[in-house]
C-alpha cells in the first residue's frame, strides 16, 4: 500500500511503499480517507521529534486521521463504521495511565505517539488500532473527521482549565486565543457559544484569510505587533481565559498580566529553550492576589475526541469551508505540506467513503 | 474597652482605648478570646499595608480571632457561641462576590480586609460582625480557634489545586511545604493524613524549634542554602503538590521543574517587584509536556473557616503546643509581636471563657 513518510537524513517527506498492515487481537483495520497536516507534522519532517520506530528508518506521517472500518476484527467495532484514532499508544505493556484510559496524563516515556514519537502515523492507505483507541463519528464526519483530532486538543484545555475553576462560582465573557493558525481558528469556532467575548492574537497584515475568518466569526483582532499580551488589558480588556497556542515561551508569563482576576490560561504551546528577564515578584503576586492558574495541557484521551466528535459536527459549513483550504490526492501530497499565508489547513486524501 | 493598634506615623503596636461597638442590624457582639499574630501583621505594623480605615488615623491589628458572642441581636447566633470571624467585609454595597459567599475571589478594591486594609481588626475587647462572617467552633477550640483562620487559607489553597486536578484520576502522594514558618508547618499537620511523603523548605540551622516539629512530624527538611527549589526532583523526589508560602518570587519559577508530571503548585505568597532570568521556553514547556499547574490563591471565605475548624480540632495537642510558642496577655502585649527563632506562633489574650 501507499503510505508518507520520512526517511532518515531526508527533511521532506515520500511517498512509499508498505506492506498492507494485518490486525492482531483487539485491533480493527481501517481503510484511511483524509489525515490532516499540522504544525507538529512540520517539526517530525525537520527532525525535531521523538524517534523513528523501534528498528525502522523512516516514520509514516500523519496523527489527525479518519478512516473506515474494513475489518472489524471480533472488537466490539462494525465494518463500514467511520472512526478516528487516537494517538498515544502503550510503548510496551501496560501502565497506569492507559489502564484508567487517560494516556494524555502519561510522563514522558510512557507513551509512543503514532506519526511523531516512536511509531508510525496515520498516513497509508490502511492501518491497524486497537478498538479501545477508536472513537466512532458519524458518517457525515467522513470528510472532516481529520478535525477531530486537534478538535480534542481543545477539548482537553479547555476542561482541565474549566476544572481549575470549578472551587468557585466562575463566569467568564472573555476568552482570548494567541494564536491565529488552523488550531487558534478552530478554538475560536468552538468557544464562539461559551464566551460573550472573543478576541485572537496574531501578526498579519490583511488582507489575510485568517483574518478574514475571525471577522466571520466576530472575534476581535489583536496585532501583536501593536499590542504586546501583557498590553491587552489596557487596550482592549482583561481575559477570563487565555488559550495560548503560539509556543512563544513570553506570552506563557506575559498572560498573566493578560488575565482578568480569577482567570485561567491554558497553556499548549512547546517551546525550546530561552532564558529571558521576567518581573517575577510581580507575576507571581499578580497569580495569588487575584486568584490566577496556569495550566499546561498536552495530547488528549477518548473523552475529548468524543466531545470533539461533536464539536466538529456542530461548526458551520462556511467555517470549514473557509477553515480548510486544501484537500490533497497522492498525486499530489506535497502540496498538503505547503506552508504559505494562502495556507490554513490541509490535508491528505487517501480515499472517500 | 482595649485595643491594640497602629496609629500613623508609628511603627509599633500601641494599647488604645476605643468606645465599646454597638451592633447594627443583622451583627453580632463578641467578647473577644484570643488574637494570632502573623506576617502580615509584620507588614500593617510596618505601614505597608492597604490602608486605615477611612476617617481614621490609626487601624486595630488582629485579623486571626476567636471569640464569644455575648449579644446576638437577633441573628441565629445565641449568646455563648464560641465564633471565628472572616477577614473580608463589603467596602459599601455589595457586589457579587459577597452576594454569593466568595469574597475571597473579589478583586482587588472590592473588599476591605479587617486588621489588613481599610477596616479596623479583631485586637480589642469586642468586636462586632455580621453574623454572616462568624463562623461557628466548639468550645473546645476557646483555645485555639485563633489557628483557624490560617488553616482556612490552607484549607482554600488546596481545594483549588484539587479541583485544578479534578478532570483527571490524581494520586497524589509527595508534598512539599516552601516555607517552615508557622503557616507552613500548620499546612504540613494539616496534609499529613492525605500524603504519603511530606517535605519542607527552609534555611536554618538545627537546634531549631520548627525543624523538630518537622522532625516529629515525620516531615523531610530541605535545606534551600544546599538544595534549590529546581533541583529537590534530583536530590529527593518530584513533588505532587507544592505550597508555596515563602513570597519569594524565584521559588514561583523553580517550582515548576520540582513539580512532578501532572503536579500542581499552589502560590501564596505575595512578593515585592523582582526582575531576573528564567529560561522561560524551558519552563513553559514543562507545564504543558507534563500537564502541570500553577494556581495563585489569597483569603479564604466561610466554607474554608468551617473546613478549617474541624482541621483545627483534629490537629494533634503534641503539635498545637509545640507550634503555638506564646500567649500573651495585655500587659506584656508586645510580646506577642517579638520575631526570633524561638517564637513560631504567637496570640494575644483578651479573655477567656
Amino acid at each position: 500500500m501507499h503510505a508518507i513518510a520520512v526517511r532518515r537524513g531526508e527533511e521532506a517527506p515520500s511517498l512509499i511503499e508498505k506492506p498492507r498492515p494485518d490486525p492482531a487481537d483487539g485491533e480493527a483495520l481501517v481503510r484511511t480517507l483524509r489525515v490532516g497536516v499540522d504544525g507538529t507534522d512540520y517539526e517530525v519532517i525537520s527532525g525535531n521529534h521523538g524517534g523513528y520506530p523501534e528498528g525502522e528508518d523512516h516514520i509514516v506521517l500523519g496523527h489527525e486521521a479518519v478512516g473506515v472500518v474494513v475489518d472489524a476484527n471480533g472488537t466490539g467495532l462494525s465494518e463500514g463504521d467511520v472512526v478516528v484514532p487516537t494517538v498515544r499508544r502503550r510503548p510496551n505493556g501496560s501502565n497506569e495511565y492507559f489502564a484508567r484510559g487517560e494516556p494524555d496524563m502519561a510522563p514522558e516515556g510512557q507513551y509512543h505517539e503514532r506519526g511523531i514519537d516512536g511509531a508510525h502515523g496515520f498516513m497509508a492507505e490502511y492501518f491497524t488500532s486497537p478498538a479501545e483507541h477508536l472513537v466512532n463519528c458519524p458518517p457525515e464526519l467522513a470528510e472532516l473527521g481529520f478535525l477531530v483530532e486537534p478538535a480534542s486538543i481543545t477539548e482537553k484545555a479547555v476542561e482541565h482549565a474549566r476544572a481549575s475553576r470549578s472551587a468557585f462560582e466562575w463566569n467568564p465573557e472573555s476568552a482570548f486565543v494567541l494564536g491565529n493558525g488552523s488550531l487558534g481558528l478552530l478554538t475560536l469556532a468552538m468557544l464562539d457559544n461559551s464566551f460573550e467575548r472573543l478576541y485572537c492574537l496574531g501578526r498579519r497584515d490583511r488582507p489575510d484569510p485568517t483574518l478574514d475568518i475571525l471577522d466571520d466569526l466576530g472575534v476581535t483582532y489583536v496585532d501583536s505587533r501593536e499590542t504586546p499580551v501583557d498590553e491587552v488589558p489596557g487596550a482592549f480588556e482583561a481575559m477570563d481565559f487565555v488559550y495560548e497556542a503560539t509556543g512563544y515561551a513570553k506570552h506563557a508569563f506575559q498572560t498573566i498580566e493578560a488575565l482578568a482576576p480569577n482567570g485561567v490560561a491554558a497553556l499548549l504551546g512547546v517551546p525550546n529553550d530561552w532564558t529571558f528577564e521576567v518581573d517575577g515578584g510581580a507575576l507571581h503576586r499578580e497569580l495569588v492576589l487575584h486568584n490566577k492558574a496556569l495550566v499546561g495541557s498536552v495530547n488528549s484521551n477518548v473523552r475529548h475526541f468524543e466531545r470533539a466528535v461533536e464539536a466538529v459536527a456542530a461548526l458551520p459549513e462556511w467555517f470549514t469551508d473557509a477553515l480548510v483550504t486544501g484537500v490533497y490526492g497522492l498525486d499530489e501530497f506535497e502540496r498538503a505540506f505547503d506552508d504559505d499565508d494562502t495556507t490554513i489547513k490541509t490535508a491528505v486524501e487517501f480515499g472517500t467513503r
